[in-house]
């Protein structure tokens, strides 16, 4: 069955609308790597090990030498930004990375220089850039977007390209009329649809080409009928939304614990402190929702209240994020977690994580790059569920709960790519060891 | 196959060994459950639920309704103690419950009274107490103890019994040659061997009739040789040691979580308080070192520094444990978790969980008792490696890793009374929908 | 000096407008301390003592054996609320106190019922009560209220009363026209001029009458030109606003201590979660906005970025109060305090502090409403700038900066009381100690 | 009485015994500040105001605008130790510092090697160096520093000299019999009597040479009777014991915070996680215990628990210092503070402080060689306890309870420093308005 994936020859354009902090902390850090003056972590296609066979077995190879992924030295990086800052500036301004490592991989990011964004202030108030295309309709925009994805392919001969959103979270918006066709969609492009954001557009565009699309923002985007619609049309892999860093992370380790122990949940408050760009837009309320919204829902799948309404069916769940300079790209996020226990005895948990946004979202977005055109070469098209591991707010074939809980999303994934591979799946079916035991007992 | 599972008719016997803090909490929560007064939260016995089929058949029945457990209003309990206060006395001077609670179930508490324990100060320097047998050498007073359960069985017309050790941390002891051989172990019950505790004895004595043993605390007990084969003789069931609670329980649930994102750990700090009785006894370097051994194998365990030197080779693990009375018996615990990410980045993560310490093991108590009478019933003999969800450091048949990942020791759980009850295992094989996907793909 | 203070004779009325968490707290705590059922901690006037003379002297009395205070056995509660619940009920409600603390003064508590409430929803939209005087004009509504006061003067046998507002936030309001003489202010009255709030007229009638007014809310209230003017008219005693308690408390404790090390703060930011019916009427942005300006000015008045702007030119303070109803009356409040020090090199305090509102406003209350009855007594009248050590915000002589740091309060606060008995100021001048030095070495 | 002041002209050599973590971090950061490439935040002497006459005057100079101190341009630095690095190579190590710091002050840094260190393992176990004296008899060795004290005077062309001990922490040690005086310390000094500890023959060897001795760990060093009386004899400042940062000056900034509010206190446990060469030195138990009993004094002191019994009687007082490398010189701590208030109720603070420990301790050092270098001008002999705000446990003359509250202890120095320079006291007496409103209410 493996046999069928296309083989990871030539070059991968990795192109990200928004060239931000997260974006330039991947760009840099991927040159340091190629360097050998850093490593990859928290990437599990480069760091991270997949068991296969039997325990005893003892097959534990790293899932870079197990599936047939884009090696890091046949990247390319590009993108788009609405300011017209090159890599190496913008890297600079985000303050994530420090200065030194970014002198030492300086000639490589200075290469890269945004083109003109798509780009409209009505969906993100707290952005002032110049460096954005001029046309009259939005069709004419998912034009010159295509014709930058093929030129870049071309000028930096490419093999396959793939898109993932790095950029700003928009605004907050209800998927309407114009989103459920690709029919409709694509008149709302020639009307200028206020319906249809920026995002909406790369995303169009890509798509149109065959290219995957990944999208690591809050918004709809590419969680749209039409959008999916267009997907399978081109066999194209699409998924979202929000990468999983952070706060939601740790809930989406923590609430499954819980819950495997029966424990109760009265209330859990999550507050947050942050202080750069992304912090400035989402200190506007209509982008703030958007973000909200995907925060949120984690909780509900997770615990499931209707199952177990004396254990969850009363939570109060509570999200604040606040824009707060001093903390810069430190984002530092504080958890208050009301739990209950035997005869409803009330206990509390609390986590202050003192995290780094963009060291945790990076090497995400490489993952999903790299996963995404796995799975194009695999002939694997419309939403990879199997990726939700990477996602806020995973989206799902309508009608489906998303799965949250983080072990099960690993699962998922990891027996993917088993079956991939023509590799057994794991089934964790009595631990090997109770196997045993019980036939022996029966 | 589960038609092969006796019946759970009659009273079953629940006798432990220490009638303090965790066993009272536990004797006088199930009186108060059994009359409407409070839940048994925690306990995934009662409260847990069990998915079955395919996600979209919505099959989720609770445990004990799925798998023929004794009904608590079939429970009687009994023990042993060095002092002699009745469960009601024992349960005020613990003070973890409400004192308006324990008067709401006075009577039921005050008639149970603890039988003479088998002690020696040798293995506990902290207490003092006279409720104590005496003989001339250890093999009486396991004659003694069996006694006491064959009286209790029949005095309260119990068709099982089950003990489970609840009783203070005995000294650091190594498996030495008196533990090799269950003829070694008669011997030295016969010689007053100083390296059989008296932990042994009762689980001797248990194991001997053919009484189920679970042990709650870190001591060998039932983790030698000898009792592992004296088990397997007489068709009983036994597990062990260290009830998983508080701080170990958060670590079983984070650092899978850490290890799922490939993130690296460089140090993890644990500190804990607490004012307890347990806490006094821990406060004693010798019985302070069989609780740490159990608590700092559970990292290394999780995260294989083997496999992944890159991110686990070198963490820096330390756990503290500090009497503080005005804690009493919430203990609190403070963890300080030095992570890394991207290029090696640092983070940090701080857990302060305000526990109360008893709540949460009594639940684990109840499903220990039912659970082991299950097995017995079923015909399961020997460690109990399904029922590692419930120990800071599991029982394992010898030369196994112990699996401390809770999320993959709920699975074997649910997977093993899955498999009892003639269900199918459940894989979270590409959660379902990969799997269509990945067909769909092929 | 002090033979001019007229004694505490006779029985002291304490009429709270608001009788919710705190009000009732009180009352059911000093009933309860004059059963001796328990201690009324936090109280300065009960618990604490005062240095007199010097170190060596070891003269340290109660300040209540010191200054002429009326008894606990003394006192007379009373109050209006708009919900008719008598103060059993409503301390019920409130859920601060344990039942059976409240049962033990039950009968007490019962007897006093809530006078018709000075209430209007404009200006507190969360509360829908309907125990509300009914009036054609503001002027008629504080007749109505001064009647109250003479009624339960003379109901009760006073011969002396104070009013604490102990009544829900209202509404910011800026200091208007109206406000600025005590013409316009009666004017208003008789106009029901929109910016005089239900508050005012309770603190207006109080003053006609010469009734020491004091208020723990934010709102202006007595902080207004046309009231201080009519509390000199009348020889009375005012002091506000804003009970200082939790988080703010903290505050004034830890910014002089950072300054005192000339240590730089570049970040402070508070964050509260509470849950009782106080956080519910802040969760309405007008009313939060009032606790907000209370809250913000603190840090500048001790800092004094002016003075040190290397230290304290830039700090980014924020304050945020969460309604969270989990937490009932047990705020939590969590500060992180970014610092600087040698070379500018960064730190981090983190606070997290577990505290109970209305226990700790509660003494508060009890002081205020016996200092202001002793500084009517000694002849004190207008804004009583050594109360300052009560209030978030000090009402202060227009043109003065407040003093907000707690030691400069209490040494404020102690001078005045020793200076009041004709005792020697008290100066740490040298702490004795260097006195000798100094005076040896030159 | 200022102008008997001796003037600051010519240098200033500043010497320490020890150059670790704390050392380096004075000597570069002085050299910086002299670059203008940071700021000597923190130092009181450097940044600190002091406001002076009534607050309406507005007159609040730099301390060091006021008092006639040295200034940075005119300091040496030298000293001892046991590792014969140089300052670079030692800050290097000591890994306080960012490497571009040092580098911008290399040749500065360089030039500082340690001379010969008086050392001797059996007062520290945890250090191996070769840098070290070798003698016949201690009274040789006091000798030998007396020899590099004035080598170095001489060498570097100084005016003055004042050494503070920056040496790790000694043994705990009690005063005995040679200690008493300051001929039986000569005559242990002739007969190598193990009582001496090196750190006490630093001292000696300075004061007998009148050059200021001041203690920045918590051995008793200088906190003899002998020293106390050779410091008469030979008109010399002397002060200590053990810099007051980290968790302890956080104490003592709360506790009297807490005292203040009548809040009672039922316990106080204090962990602290440290990763240095000072943390591995105290890892060796003889080494804690003189830390410990230097930490634990402090509550007692401000809590006065015979005044207040009902608050403050039976306070359960704990701490712990744990070696943990990864946070190298970052030392954390930790509080959990259990308080209570009204009718007893409980609550409880947490405190997590990220601090750094030498970025902390630094300007200490460079405060006290100022101040211990103004006093001997000044003529000030003997135990400066107006240096009582530098330390942990602040040496007093025998018999007077130290004062602990850094508040009382900040008056303490600020009107020493008025006093010393013709200018008023300040008594804080009724914060100026109180003072008018008393006056003009009597
Ligand atoms: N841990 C994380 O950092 C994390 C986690 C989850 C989601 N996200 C999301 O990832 C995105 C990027 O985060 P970031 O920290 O890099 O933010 P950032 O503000 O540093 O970068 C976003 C960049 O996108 C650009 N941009 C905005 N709209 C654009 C458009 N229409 N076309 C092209 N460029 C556009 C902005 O100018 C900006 O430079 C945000 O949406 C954020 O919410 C980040
Ligand atoms: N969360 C938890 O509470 C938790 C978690 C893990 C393990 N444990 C372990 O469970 C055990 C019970 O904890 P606890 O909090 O109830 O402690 P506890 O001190 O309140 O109760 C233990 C009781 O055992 C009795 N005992 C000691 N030796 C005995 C003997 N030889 N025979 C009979 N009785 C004996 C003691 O007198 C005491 O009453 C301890 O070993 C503890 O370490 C508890
Ligand atoms: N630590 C503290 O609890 C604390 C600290 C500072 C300030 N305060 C302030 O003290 C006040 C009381 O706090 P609480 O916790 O008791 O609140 P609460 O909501 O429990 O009680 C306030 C009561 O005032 C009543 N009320 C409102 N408007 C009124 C009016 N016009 N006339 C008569 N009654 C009226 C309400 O019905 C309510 O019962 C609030 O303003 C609060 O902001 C409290
Ligand atoms: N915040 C703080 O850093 C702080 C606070 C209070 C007290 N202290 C105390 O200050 C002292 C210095 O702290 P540090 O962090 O620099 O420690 P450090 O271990 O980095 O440095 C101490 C140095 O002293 C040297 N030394 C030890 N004995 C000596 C001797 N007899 N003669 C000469 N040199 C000797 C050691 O070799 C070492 O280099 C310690 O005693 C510490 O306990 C530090
Ligand atoms: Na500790
Ligand atoms: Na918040």
């Amino acid at each position: 069955m493996h046999n069928t994936i296309e083989k990871a020859t030539g070059k991968l354009g990795i192109l990200t609308p928004g060239l931000g902090a997260v974006a330039t902390t991947l760009i840099a850090g991927v040159e340091a790597v190629k360097k050998n003056l850093a490593q990859p972590v928290g990437s599990l296609t480069q760091m991270g090990n997949i068991r296969l066979g039997k325990k005893s077995e003892n097959r534990n190879p790293k899932i870079k030498d197990f599936v047939p992924l884009a090696d890091l030295h046949d990247i390319v990086f590009g993108g788009w930004d609405v300011y017209s800052d090159n890599v190496f500036e913008a890297a600079l301004n985000a303050k994530v990375l420090e200065p030194m490592l970014l002198h030492a991989v300086r000639a490589e990011l200075e290469a890269i220089k945004p083109m003109k964004a798509v780009f409209d202030q009505a969906y993100i108030a707290n952005l002032h850039g110049d460096n954005v295309k001029q046309a009259a309709t939005k069709a004419d925009l998912a034009k010159a977007v295509m014709d930058d994805i093929e030129n870049f392919k071309e000028a930096n001969d490419c093999s396959r390209v793939v898109l993932v959103w790095c950029g700003s979270t928009e605004i907050y918006l209800e998927p309407s009329a114009v989103h459920q066709t690709l029919a409709s969609f694509e008149e709302g492009l020639r009307n200028n649809d206020p319906a249809i954001a920026p995002s909406m557009i790369y995303a169009y565009a890509a798509l149109k080409l065959g290219v995957p699309f990944m999208n690591g923002a809050p918004n709809l985007t590419c969680d749209i009928p039409a959008l999916i619609e267009l997907a399978k049309q081109t066999d194209t892999p699409i998924g979202g939304k929000d990468f999983k860093t952070g706060q939601t992370l740790m809930k989406t380790i923590l609430a499954p614990g819980l819950q495997a122990r029966a424990l109760g949940v009265k209330g859990w408050f999550s507050s947050n402190i942050l202080g750069n760009r992304d912090g400035y837009v989402l200190d506007h309320p209509d982008n703030f929702k958007t973000k909200e919204v995907s925060k949120l829902s984690v909780l509900e799948d997770i615990l499931q209240p209707e199952t177990n309404p004396e254990l969850y069916g009363e939570i109060y769940h509570k999200v604040r994020i606040n824009y707060y300079p001093p903390a810069g790209d430190n984002k530092e996020s504080w958890d208050n977690i009301d739990i209950f226990g035997w005869l409803g005895y009330s206990m509390q948990i609390k986590i202050n994580f003192l995290c780094r946004d963009s060291i945790l979202a990076a090497p995400l977005v490489l993952d999903l790059a790299l996963f995404s055109d796995l799975a194009k070469r695999a002939g694997m098209s419309g939403i990879q569920e199997w990726l939700s591991f990477y996602f806020k707010s995973p989206q799902t074939e309508s009608g489906l709960h998303p799965e949250h809980d983080i072990f099960k999303q690993l699962i998922g994934l990891q027996n993917t790519l088993r079956q991939l591979m023509g590799e057994e799946i794991i089934t964790h079916q009595g631990q090997d060891f109770d196997q045993d035991l019980v036939e022996a007992s029966l």
